[in-house]
């Protein structure tokens, strides 16, 4: 995430190839010069593929002598990242696909170079890549699905970075638990804007007393919100203004289907829907 | 869903292919005997596929003279629609093949035969199915994941059957916010055990006033929890045991690499970790 006091990153460390070759690696890595730049890159997808291009990120010196050591601003630092991939894709792609494997990476590429602001990029399999902007103050890689609706409620630029952290545990959380692809340790980096260097990190483990906390009072208050919200009213009372689901006023009806020989439904057939007002749960306003 | 209390299925009505061919087309259709029987079908993927099946379902007689019109329980009947999928297999998947288009459809099957109990089958592209368990309440198909950490945090076979609404809606509500193909009105119908017939059913659009409340309460109150949690302590202190994200004792540090010609990181070096305490939000027991 990119937020206007700074960046936060958080990944999981669970890489799996089929049910029984699971492993723990850690996707999280940091290229720092205290005082001169800091870079994060987290990557998803193949784990062979993605570590041979952290190593060669590290390594990587173009033609124009240009290396993520000396780059002189984040969006040059970004490209060599992306001549990683395709270094790493020119490489490994076709043998890979001779065994029905993809090539499939996904990277998350952000920091600070010293003279400029934080910047975030997401970088493709192909290479190329974007950058968030205001309007979108995150990305995702890997199991993202579960996790974004939390993200989308709550983050904007003026998140303070504690916050952000606090959501990002949440949205992991949310896909640790519906997904057994992504696994503990957690690797959370905390970046304060200026601070080009690494001043917050945590490895976060079944142990970690406060992503516990987060983890049972998330999980409770939730509970707690959604047992405080009433229930709908079916078949109310035409004049009715509350939690009202479904009405004679409304009319919907299922789409019916008939059985062969008989006419289609009018989508009014079948048997008559309850008329009386049955109103479970009300009283709140 | 299945509960113990009966069924609740929900559905969208969006269909895409593309994002300048995008409809609303309704994908929960209802084969209903009143006092006899009463089953739903879902369907997501392709909708001509979809709708074939739907059609063939309604038609199909097996060689042994059943339907769905007279299977005597519903294993059979969801066999039927396993066969419906198959035959159009058999007639479409060629064809489609040859514009590369894959055979790809999602079923949920549910409902009631009178002398039997609820039951809820999932049905997949090759005609074979699975049905509900107590340990596997509900079923998703389709834009599945935004929506799952909400259902998985509440629904219990013991989940009312207005709660179990409430939920979906819930879960509905944030896949509608995170994810573009998925999209209003939504077809809500809740079968309560025995009545053999639909009782309760509503389309969900967006004037709809429960829906509306369940989508601004529902936000701002997962707001207000996550304004709640306290926010994590960095490095705290040896002895401190509330809300402690790190600390020295737990030691963590990322990994670091190295520029080429220097030694590889211990994941020691780089700048000193913060050590002092520092208790953004604390005040929380």
């Amino acid at each position: 995430m990119r937020l206007d006091a700074g960046l936060v990153f958080l990944s999981d460390s669970r890489t799996n190839a089929g049910v029984d070759q699971v492993g723990t690696f850690r996707k999280l890595n940091v290229f720092e010069q205290p005082g001169e730049r800091m870079m994060v890159m987290m990557t998803a997808g193949n784990l062979s593929i993605s570590q041979s291009i952290r190593q060669l990120v590290a390594e990587h010196v173009g033609a124009d002598g240009v290396s993520v050591w000396n780059a002189a601003n984040m969006y040059e630092a970004a490209r060599i990242v992306g001549e990683a991939v395709r270094t790493v894709h020119a490489r490994d792609a076709k043998a890979l696909a001779e065994f029905g494997i993809e090539f499939n990476v996904g990277i998350l590429f952000g920091g600070q170079v010293k003279g400029e602001r934080c910047r975030l990029f997401q970088i493709y399999s192909a290479g190329n890549f974007i950058e968030s902007q205001n309007e979108n103050t995150y990305f995702q890689i890997g199991e993202a699905k579960y996790g974004k609706p939390i993200l989308d409620r709550v983050v904007t630029p003026a998140t303070s970075l504690d916050e952000a952290a606090k959501c990002a545990l949440i949205s992991m959380d949310s896909t640790l638990r519906s997904n057994v692809s992504v696994g503990l340790p957690l690797d959370l980096l905390v970046y304060e804007n200026d601070t080009l260097a690494v001043t917050r990190f945590a490895t976060i483990d079944e142990r970690n007393q406060y992503f516990q906390m987060i983890r049972s009072s998330w999980g409770q208050q939730l509970k707690h919100v959604f047992e405080g919200l009433a229930d709908p009213v079916w078949n109310a009372a035409a004049d009715a203004t509350s939690n009202v689901l479904s009405s004679a006023k409304l009319g919907s009806a299922p789409v019916r289907l008939a059985p062969p020989g008989q006419a289609p439904s009018s989508g009014q057939a079948g048997a008559p829907l309850q008329t009386l007002a049955q109103q479970f749960g009300a009283g709140q306003p």
